[in-house]
């Protein structure tokens, strides 16, 4: 049997090998990759822009979140479909302002459940503004899907889109304690979730939240010094960071001792053999800011209540290194974060 | 155990159950409904509106496609998904531009199938003009969804959005035959597909095609007339009808004679005890249409290639009947149409 000839858990992961998998399947295959004067499919990130024709774009989303277990510790798959959509309109600098949702959920599940799942998916929408404009409700007979799917579409409107890639001098900032997200849905996954105490004892959860409060004021203020930011989901922070590597043509150089990862994150990581840099985060934001601006939006960014942002890095120009990440361990030297591949944590959102 | 607390098929047939589950468990429960001057998710119809600001309003419309099996005579999966999500678009009176696609796919699916389907779809986006600009993809664990699904978001532009309900004295206008699609996949599913003659022969195969072609020019130039549309999908003919009767207040009489159901979904339906005005189509459109124009507009649509488009019957005003649905028989007599109700075909879309 040729492995090559069937999808693997891999094309999933938000990896190397699903991204060689949407170019030669999807992406290349496309004729019309965007509407004119806009962003499409061929952007390398999560949504895309129409223009409106007033100057302002319209900013749109899809994601379809197949997290298992559908409830941890921090939210549930509602959460997460409502706040990761959002996410992404807001990384293109968007403002939230409809949403549309997709249920998909399999015949004898408690509809008390869908209930809590809704109702949580429906809070973080009402909280942000957005108004739930449409959807679908599917049902699949047992065994033909594992519990609940949700996809969720949100659109915003952006003044000022975020569409550039780093820039040599560039700050690397991120907003907060990354991995936290992954790390959750990984014990859970490997049946140990019962005997974690953090979680227990709510020291460890799911970041998963929207970043609204963070990034319309931080956009609306520095909007013209951010060149670039994203959500470090699936690939987590290495993901994002050999990303935008690739697609400056830069170095990108990080120091390991500056990365905020919270205590049982590390503690879990460290004993399951996983590196905390490809857990995913559903509420956290990682930017490329330029340097004579960086210092000022990390304080900004602190001022909206995200207490632990700060700079971890830098943008530099290198022939050698040209679109890789280098980490600068905090016992001295440089080491490749090479680009996430594998299958790390299967259905992580 | 209590049966009324967990999913049942019959919640995602697009029937009365449905509609009860989804008005309780989503809808009263959604706070901002619509984007001010657009109409949202208590718009009975499958898309959204939002106002542009110039007297344009953005059409948007999301599904997930589940159908089983994923490959049937007339098309697969991808081609549904892609028409289905235009259709929508289309039935609102919007000129399809843009659209986002998110798969899921099963671990192990085989490669060549995957390519076969997304093919299929973008197939479609691209002869209908429509720009694919984003999307999204993961993979689930084997055993945790059957094969694949893909969920589709499709925006347009209407300049004259078809928003009102069926009125007095209007008629109603089917496009062409009615059924099939519903047809064909309740034969497959039933297992009985590779010793059904018409299948293999072409005879009978799903009608799965954007109605572009039709709908555009249709709206273009007699907009002010349609007072309705939609595309008879789950709940086939009898679904549309009855929820229109129910929205106007008024009673919807039909001849059944006049209804244009082919002879193999007639033969086979009867065979398998099911009334094939239950069956879905995925390429007809149903219209209300001001009286004084419907002659004219079927015309029209003959002279689109839609030359078995046809009144079928019309929208009276009835204190006894208001609400319903009668079908007058070719036999002589009058008999109400049911709203659908049940799991006649699961994922049959």
């Amino acid at each position: 049997m040729d492995r090559d000839k069937f999808v693997k858990l891999a094309h999933g992961s938000g990896g190397v090998e699903m991204h060689k998998l949407i170019e030669s399947l999807i992406i290349s295959r496309v004729e019309k990759k965007k509407v004119e004067g806009g962003l499409g499919i061929d952007y390398p990130d999560d949504g895309a822009l129409i223009p409106m024709g007033n100057g302002e774009f319209l900013v749109i989303s899809t994601d379809t979140y197949t997290v298992s277990p559908p409830f941890f510790p921090g939210g549930n798959i509602g959460t997460l479909a409502a706040a990761g959509s959002i996410n992404d309109v807001l990384m293109m600098g968007g403002v939230p302002l409809a949403a549309l949702d997709a249920i998909v959920v399999e015949e004898g599940f408690p509809i008390e459940d869908l209930s809590r799942i809704v109702d949580s998916m429906l809070f973080v929408f009402r909280e942000e503004g957005v108004a739930v404009i449409g959807g679908d409700f599917k049902v699949m007979p047992k065994g033909s899907v594992d519990k609940v799917i949700i996809n969720t579409t949100v659109l915003g409107i952006a003044r000022k889109p975020i569409v550039d890639v780093p820039r040599e001098g560039d700050k690397v900032i991120v907003s907060g304690h990354v991995g936290d997200h992954g790390a959750v849905i990984l014990l859970l996954q490997m049946g140990v979730g019962e005997r974690v105490e953090e979680l227990e004892k709510g020291l460890l959860k799911s970041d998963a939240r929207p970043l609204t409060r963070l990034m319309v004021p931080l956009v609306e203020k520095y909007g013209d010094h951010i060149r670039a930011a994203r959500d470090p989901t699936r690939g987590g922070l290495a993901g994002v960071l050999n990303e935008w590597a690739k697609a400056a043509g830069k170095v990108i150089v990080v120091d390991e001792g500056k990365i905020p990862i919270r205590r049982p994150v590390k503690d879990y990581a460290e004993m399951l053999g996983v590196d905390p840099l490809y857990l995913a985060s559903e509420g956290a934001a990682v930017l490329s800011v330029d340097a004579a601006a960086a210092e000022e939006v990390v304080e900004y960014m602190r001022g909206l209540g995200f207490e632990d942002a700060r700079i971890i890095g830098e943008v530099r120009g290198s022939e050698r290194y040209k679109g890789y990440v280098l980490l600068r361990s905090t016992v001295g030297g440089y080491r490749v974060l090479e680009p996430p591949t594998g299958d790390l944590v299967p259905r992580i959102c």
